[in-house]
């Protein structure tokens, strides 16, 4: 397997943009998914990109990516959160994620961040089991809430 | 009640991190405040800041504060998060928070970010019914997960 660890580029995005499909469907939201690649193009290669990304290609395919980005907790001070980990069905259990969420570690590290932090759905077993390989904390008392951009111009 | 709502400035700092103690004590949490007034001042003020602030004084004192910043959310795009609501105990249910929360409403309505998002502990009922005054969808079905900076630096 000819596989390549990367820094993602403007002309991965629409071979992204079908991993984040594929994971869409995977967590039963492919309706919640309004994005563009056009979008994507604009916000994470322009002036102040509000994303970053890794991939991981496969003789020139793109299989997986980590998308990451930095917050702010009061607590820790500059935090870096990874906002979706994918490697396509047909690649998965070959180390390809490790990888991936190996880079994203070492960005941490190098960032000196405050802390690394991201969320996984209860459901998802193959996944926790795969983050039980990190000195994880799951804390499951949280509850997500949202405003849609629709329901944001009703206010 | 002599109440002004406005942005937050460098000198309301040793103020907000009162209000920061407070709420990471109402949330059980208070050995895992490990930020500074010094890194707050760097992070929110110096070139790039990391986050924005809003805050309630009454009678030149701050009682309450809401700090967010920007994510990306790959299904919805630039999105707004809210890292903390607080008002301090003595000026709860005064409308205070409500509109601290409009504000921040505001600006996510101003930036057109794809969803403006936050998360309450799920035994914080009186926030959870705040929350329920605006057209919120609340998911349960994820875990948080971190590592910490010091978890970090063993990998």
């Amino acid at each position: 397997m000819n596989l390549t660890i990367r820094a993602g580029r403007k002309g991965d995005l629409s071979e992204v943009y079908k991993l984040i499909e594929e994971l869409a469907i995977y967590e039963k939201s492919e309706n919640e998914l309004i994005n563009t690649i056009e979008n994507m193009e604009q916000d994470g290669f322009g002036p102040n990109p509000a994303y970053e990304l890794i991939v991981a290609e496969v003789d020139k395919k793109l299989v997986g990516l980590a998308l990451y980005y930095y917050i702010y907790s009061t607590w820790k001070g500059r935090s870096l959160y990874l906002e979706d980990l994918i490697v396509t069905q047909k690649y998965r259990k070959q180390g390809i994620g490790k990888l991936l969420f190996n880079k994203v570690v070492e960005k941490a590290k190098q960032m000196k961040v405050g802390r690394f932090s991201w969320q996984v759905l209860d459901w998802n077993r193959p996944a926790i089991e795969f983050y039980k390989n990190y000195p994880t904390a799951f804390d499951e008392g949280w509850i997500n809430c949202t405003i849609t951009k629709k329901d944001l111009e009703k206010l």
